[in-house]
């Protein structure tokens, strides 16, 4: 029997949505009993993630905390943040329930180690909190940051998203900071923001993109299948990076 | 403060995932925090509808009350049930919980009424349970039904969809059924069955074309958002068609 996938989502919700059409299209599958359970709890009124790692705005992890429980008691036997900048607070989260969360970051890092320079599209607060410069650094590779224009550009893009628009200004904006990254010495783009693939079409791009969304989703359909007998200690702490 | 939608899912995951999506375009918001929250429980592992209603298959209604019921703890305000199908089920799935249920079939004949007969597109059962018949034949318009041929092909790509074939030959049987249905007088198409709209495009018909998963949407944003003074019984039965 598989195991359920808990989605702690709502950050933001088109993001959610758009890790659970992955989830399902990365799932071995020909008729409805052949997909897994996911759980979901969408909940957008988590506060502002940057808010608080940039500001000292409120802090978000009592209602994470409160939410990955939810997740648990709903019968979750695994948890999944499809947010990167929610992984700030992951320590605190991972404490407070019994069942694993697996690290987005960790997830990436993985794919992103046979490279030795990538280029990092995220929030300020996610390049701030250094969340990929410590899942990389230890693999030795070095993460190229957008400048504060750049930056500035993908913020105000993530935004955008998460105000609705997909439009062809918005994916401009990330472009323009995705050309300054590979001038830079880039092997590859991370999406290392959740809103960013929405916004970002991989095929316009001769190098690899890694969609921090659709790898977070092929290692939940991997951990949802894998063999009870293989859940050991040392499997579960590889693929959750402990 | 809004009402948190629970979503009784998975019959089929893409379905689920089609009405989420469609209950995010449909939600006034700038930022996330202004988003419903929004639980979705996508069980894909309830046993089949129709083969229960067609066949006498297993029964899946203890499967939809044991995930209404784990939707309802999780802190669902209300339920949603994005399978036109499951709807046969809708009585005793109402009994076992506390909080409202919408009927997808009540929240589409409202927009149907208008017209005096309508092309009916779902799945055999939702046909031979007379789920439309029942909810629009009350109101005066008629249901025009495929040709047993027709309807062959309408379930055909009902579980094409269900396997993730969301191509143009899959498209083309549903488009086939639905010009019968027009030549047979039919003045709009009733995509009823969750899994026809994703292969179909409304733009590619001159008649309208009413998508129970995008009507189901708007009548759970509108149900979240409606003003707490007004939830007296009134509304509510008005809303849930009882």
């Amino acid at each position: 029997m598989a195991r359920t996938v808990g989605v702690l989502g709502g950050m933001g919700p088109r993001a959610t949505a758009d890790f659970f059409q992955k989830l399902i299209d990365r799932t071995p599958a020909a008729r409805d009993q052949d997909h897994l359970r996911v759980i979901v709890d969408s909940n957008p009124q988590i506060p502002d993630r940057s808010r608080c790692i940039l500001e000292g705005g409120e802090d978000p992890t009592p209602a994470l905390v409160a939410t990955a429980r939810n997740l648990e008691r709903a019968g979750a036997d695994f948890l999944v943040i499809p947010c990167n900048t929610a992984h700030h607070f992951l320590d605190r989260i991972r404490r407070a329930v019994r069942i694993p969360v697996l690290d987005i970051t960790e997830v990436v890092a993985r794919r992103a180690e046979r490279f030795s320079a990538v280029g990092l599209l995220a929030t300020r607060a996610t390049v701030v909190a250094g969340l990929y410069q410590k899942a990389l650094g230890r693999r030795g590779c070095r993460v190229v940051l957008p400048s504060p224009e750049a930056q500035e550009l993908v913020d105000r893009a993530i935004f955008a998203v998460k105000a609705g628009d997909l439009g062809p200004q918005v994916r401009g904006w990330v472009r323009e900071a995705a050309r300054e990254l590979l001038a830079e010495g880039a092997q590859a783009l991370v999406l290392g923001c959740t809103e960013i693939p929405l916004v970002v079409d991989p095929q316009e791009w001769s190098v690899p993109v890694l969609d921090s969304t659709a790898l977070l989703a092929e290692a939940a359909v991997e951990e949802a299948l894998r063999e009870e007998r293989t859940a050991g200690m040392g499997v579960v702490a590889a693929a959750f990076g402990d």
